[in-house]
């Protein structure tokens, strides 16, 4: 194993930490409640993590802040897209997606990673690389809270050389696009995979990602946890939800990959949403709250000079 | 386009007539409401077809029932696993998905598609195909349903040289499997695709399964419509919907190939619940009638002997 990929996974651990304790402290009602897991395949896969998840509480339906650190195998698929040999690889990560009860507060993802190839006996070191990035998911917009997101990103990318926020934000609007809808899963924020260069100063940067996930999501509840909310908003939030299961089962390449490669379905598949509704052709009325989301998902913009 | 192609699409419409029919006279409360469509895709793409949803019923919390007859290019992924050069395709299919308000009443899906490939310039005459299938998936298992369902698809096909109930039976089992679950979708039925040989003849197997859809299912939606039920139950049927969810964007060629080649998105998903739940690592309690329903999706059984 690595020096880098331990480092990476204890910052990983570290994260997930720092990241509960202030997301039960806002909540204030429920607690997260962790699971370790084990993970088992074929003989040279094992590994595992620690899944936790808050559901129920005052602010958050449901939050799900997950942990892995596993060895499995590349199916033939995964190997022909990633342009390497069938072999083994070792994968640690913390990934969170986290649910608001109110439809006033945004849906929020994060996820930093390290990949490292181990060869087809698993005993060699092949290429490695960190992916990661964080995005905003409103079901009614707030451009104040767009530009903020986006500039604690920002600010996260220009301490480091490795982070390049114009194209991390580009790469982001490509990648949360759901093709069959033409839609932008939400105003975006930064998406990076494939980081193969300076491993040292690249962990420090999806570090800085992780510990920027607060700075950036945390000011955004506390503005918008208070509003009120009626029916109407949350049929609407509940519509927007189905709309975040469809990018993560038919496109997320991260949820397809966990799938693909016996990961544990239940912590790969916790960033779905507690209650989600599908209504035949349903569409906002013009001039709605509703429609003004719909034209920035559909006409994704710049959001700070 | 081949005299064939214009038949099966004629009797795809009387089948989708005949059941919205039913099910409106079921229901008792509300109507389907008809959405016509046009396919417009490159060029050479047309078609459309007539998309019909029953919403917030008495018996039916959402029906969907849709009559398609589209043209237009396959994928250089869908020709690959077709093993054909990429060309222009003509489909038709009438498919539908039921998913009533009460837990005690399982969903149920049925599909009768013919598949004509028309060459490069679309103006030749490749291999074509029926394809279909009809499957149940109870939240809560009745043995006598699920014997009775078998019952009248073992019948339809015992009317036809072509109909293969053994052989449907269990590629319906093996295909309607959620592999990162390791579960059945529901108790299966019947599933065929790629019937190329006596077109005829398989023509007049498809219609009898459209419409043997009525027969198989109504007396079912009878005999458990009045059956009580409460938040306990309604809750796992949420959940058991998530599945549903999960099998149709992860798994299912047909919603796949529909996304892929530019169908109608909103036609292609009519096919998901109104409502899904998803919790963390739900589980049901041991010797409950949630776990009885579990043993038989894990471990798929033989209904009629």
């Amino acid at each position: 194993m690595s020096g880098i990929h331990e480092r990476a996974r204890d910052a990983f651990a570290a994260i997930q930490d720092r990241i509960c304790e202030a997301l039960e402290t806002l909540d204030g009602r429920k607690k997260f409640i962790e699971d370790r897991w084990e993970h088992r395949a074929d003989g040279a896969a094992d590994g595992g993590g620690r899944s936790r998840v808050l559901a129920g509480g005052n602010v958050f339906e449901k939050a799900g802040v997950n942990l892995a650190d596993v060895r499995g195998r590349l199916s033939e698929r995964l190997a022909a897209r990633l342009e390497v040999p069938p072999q083994l690889f070792e994968a640690t990560g913390v990934s969170l997606v986290v649910h608001p009860l109110s439809p006033m507060v945004p849906t929020v993802h994060m996820n930093v990673r390290h990949i490292q190839l181990l060869g087809e006996q698993g005993d060699g070191h092949g290429p490695s690389w960190f992916g990661g990035g964080a995005d905003l998911t409103p079901h009614y917009l707030f451009e104040e809270d767009a530009r903020d997101f986006h500039r604690v990103l920002r600010d996260v990318c220009g301490r480091h050389e490795v982070g390049d926020y114009p194209a991390f934000k580009r790469w982001c609007d490509e990648y949360f696009h759901l093709g069959h809808r033409g839609e932008a899963r939400g105003i975006g924020g930064i998406f990076f995979d494939y980081l193969k260069q300076s491993p040292e100063e690249t962990l420090a940067f999806v570090e800085d990602v992780g510990n920027g996930f607060l700075p950036a999501y945390l000011p955004i509840v506390e503005r918008r946890m208070a509003l009120p909310w009626w029916d109407r908003q949350r049929h609407w939030q509940l519509l927007r939800r189905g709309r975040y299961v469809e990018f993560n089962l038919v496109h997320d390449r991260g949820t397809l990959f966990g799938l693909e490669t016996g990961g544990r379905t239940e912590s790969i598949l916790m960033s779905l949403p507690p209650l989600v509704r599908w209504d035949y052709d349903a569409k906002p009325e013009p001039d709605s709250p509703e429609a003004a989301l719909m034209d920035v998902l559909l006409n994704p913009r710049e959001w700070i000079g």
